[in-house]
């Protein structure tokens, strides 16, 4: 599966700059520059020193494309593992191919997407999880984000995974003594300490899984809908909470707004506020289907903020509005719901003893009254959140597949063993588990797999 | 004016990629670095041999913001002559500004705009006319614009530059010699050979300040103008010469049609098409308006593509177009101009005699019809005027007006020897022309010089 072929691309971003990095990998990647290179101090990059800097020209022929920087890695201390040479040019558009289709002339090829990570991990410089959180730390854009792939790249949940596999291994060969040994009755494995294992391994896994709702969400973006009555000001809030972001975002600019317009970094995790057409009391049929859309997006929502327009309260839809919540609430007990009444500064003088149980927040997306007591209920349940990410969350959908199939597996060999049948049928449960946790650390990996992890990377990872 | 503080930016282009560069300039860069590093081989970067890339973790505090490659510089061996740390990082927008962040709170500030180039230059690593090629060359977006840059920043014309200062220095010698022993009557400067010499050095002169037209139009792209009545068919020609620009454009891939719609590289040159209002022969005033316009872009132009629409060939009218363009061609000798008779599929019976001496070609544009004679006078004037690059190519119009300063004070000093003024006086317009010089050179600048040049920079550079 390790190509061993030359691969070339431009590494850092695309566009123009002051400096632009070109990387290419292989075993002939020094030999590739060096036909292309004259160094000022006149040095071969063959005889060069691993991981030191020359200056000098990259020539087509006696033409002069640019004056470099080039640095020689070599096999096995370089990120692919192979040799590995770094060229830093001047940063236009124009040096950066004219570079690349010189060079192209030679021995090799434009690297695929994540074709650099994907060596990486095939000359075993870094395992799966690794190289997957390679594209997840290229990608975050917020400090939590970040920490979560960080905290995968630097070995994360790898050592429990480790550890749950060495028990399921333990495990397994338990189950072999028994089918070697059942012939001469010697009961080696006492089912109650294997129960007791098994009971383990599924608890770290739930574990495992249910980080992933948190994990999840805080890589992708915390999503925020925002519920209500048409016309109880949805979007007002929207603007509201949009255009005082600079009061809750983090200091580290240029994260978001300029792409997607209701998406903001609140206190380092990127929340991504979703506007509803109005929910409403009806039977007529198109309009259910709106309503529909908007029952979707709160399944998705990890936070509900629920407007209710105060300056317009008929008591005959309160007790609609109650059930609904009512309903939301019983449904999703796990997300966070926050009731609004809206256009406090306008309301009527009837009681609103019956929503008193939701502890409603009044306040004036228009004249922007009480907003910061909206903020807070929102900055709290963020807080929690974080306060959640260490090293074993999950955070990539792949490893939560996995995990879940684990688990599905790891019942099915309880639910055998309470059903008394026989060892060789339990083995074969045992090692699909152990399968399934080899395919999430790549020990067990295929072209298949690897092609759809590699190539959702970025080209020049 | 040199400082001496420690400046940071990002080198890359900005945006995400695989991998992004940040450099650190000035006496506490290694320091501050060093601060928040440790290096995988635990070596300090204080004590780091130079040149060399170490590997290890950018930290705030104990949080790991990155895996990171460093490089350390030391004065003199930098780009800016000064000790330069440059940190090869993962290309998230989010590490990017972190690593930034993290190391403004240590003893630096974000670079200004061409800082580090600035450096150079005042550190003596490059003269000022290399140091103003830096940002042509980052910004050439075509083989020959490229070329420009190059040949201006492996020395270019600064040669005959000092040539003509070192000669003008002579001369200045000489006439000072005469100053001091005119008392003595040694007529020592021969009056004559002096006259030779400025005219030596007016010449030389004169062809850097005509190489300016050549330098300016392939550095900035050739502009190319399409006049001719109204229904001509300017816009349908400009559609079909952009639709057909596979054919005649170099393979250097992403350069333009995607920011200016009316611009493709030709044969290694960015080529400007510019389609205009129709001209007609009026007195209607507002129409004037529009035709003087037209007149100006035709004015700019290097190219004029003149159309005539041979379907709608009316005799009264082709005086007027022959007046027009025999304006055109006494007024501007040195642009190309090319007639097309349009629709010649659509074309009527009457002769085209009074046209003949303009070598017209026929076409259809609509139909694509003897395109390929087009394009094959365009390219035959573009390459003549890129077989006129060389080392001596003045494309920088700071130093154009320089160059027309220097002559006109030579010319000055001639007029002053015919009339016979005074050693004195030559003395002064002589001493001007090597002060323009040297501003060229920058071996004479001040900060305004200096803050108008670098301030045409990206920052980071």
């Amino acid at each position: 599966m390790v190509e061993n072929d030359n691969i070339i691309a431009l590494a850092s971003p695309s566009g123009i700059g002051a400096i632009s990095l070109i990387r290419i990998s292989g075993p002939e990647s020094i030999q590739i520059v060096n036909n292309n290179f004259k160094g000022i101090e006149n040095i071969s990059l063959i005889n060069q020193e691993a991981n030191k800097v020359q200056l000098g020209y990259i020539l087509d022929n006696t033409n002069v494309i640019d004056k470099v920087l080039v640095t020689v890695f070599r096999n096995p201390k370089s990120y692919t593992g192979e040799d590995l040479v770094e060229i830093s040019c001047h940063g236009s558009m124009f040096i950066q191919q004219s570079i690349i289709q010189l060079l192209l002339e030679e021995n090799c090829r434009i690297a695929n997407a994540g074709e650099f990570t994907m060596r990486s991990f095939l000359n075993g410089k870094m395992d799966l999880s690794q190289a997957e959180s390679v594209a997840d730390l290229i990608s975050s854009n917020s400090e939590a984000s970040h920490r979560l792939a960080m905290n995968q790249m630097r070995g994360g949940f790898k050592n429990d995974i480790n550890e749950l596999r060495t028990e399921l291994l333990n495990f397994a060969s338990l189950i072999e003594l028994e089918l070697d040994f059942s012939q001469e009755d010697v009961k080696f494995a006492n089912m109650k300490e294997l129960t007791s294992l098994l009971n383990k391994i599924s608890h770290n896994l739930k574990d495992l899984i249910d980080s992933f709702k948190t994990g999840n969400v805080i890589k992708n973006g915390i999503p925020i809908v925002i519920v209500g009555e048409p016309n109880s000001g949805k979007s007002t809030l929207l603007n509201t909470l949009l255009n005082e972001d600079r009061a809750i975002v983090s200091s580290i600019p240029g994260t978001t707004r300029d792409t997607i317009e209701d998406q903001i970094n609140v206190n380092g995790v990127i929340c991504r506020f979703i506007d509803t057409a109005g929910i409403r009391s009806t039977k007529d049929e198109i309009e259910s289907i709106g309503i529909e859309r908007t029952f979707k997006k709160i399944e998705e929502a990890e936070i509900i903020i629920y407007m209710i327009d105060y300056s317009n309260l008929k008591i005959s839809n309160i007790k609609y509005y109650i059930n609904y919540l009512s309903d939301i609430n019983s449904k999703f007990s796990d997300k966070k719901l926050i009731t609004i009444l809206n256009k406090e500064d306008e309301k009527t003088n009837i009681s609103i003893g019956e929503l008193n149980e939701f502890n409603p927040i009044l306040i004036s997306a228009k004249n922007k009254i009480n907003i910061s007591s909206l903020k807070e209920e929102i900055v709290f349940h963020i807080e929690n959140l974080t306060s959640q990410i260490d090293n074993s969350t999950v955070s990539n959908s792949r490893h939560f597949n996995l995990l879940n199939k684990t688990y599905k597996e790891i019942y099915k060999v309880k639910e055998a063993i309470s059903d008394k049948v026989s060892a060789d049928l339990l083995a074969i449960d045992i090692k699909q588990a152990i399968y399934y946790l080899g395919e999430l650390t790549g020990e067990i990996s295929n072209d298949e797999i690897l092609g759809n992890i590699f190539s959702k990377f970025c080209i020049g990872k």
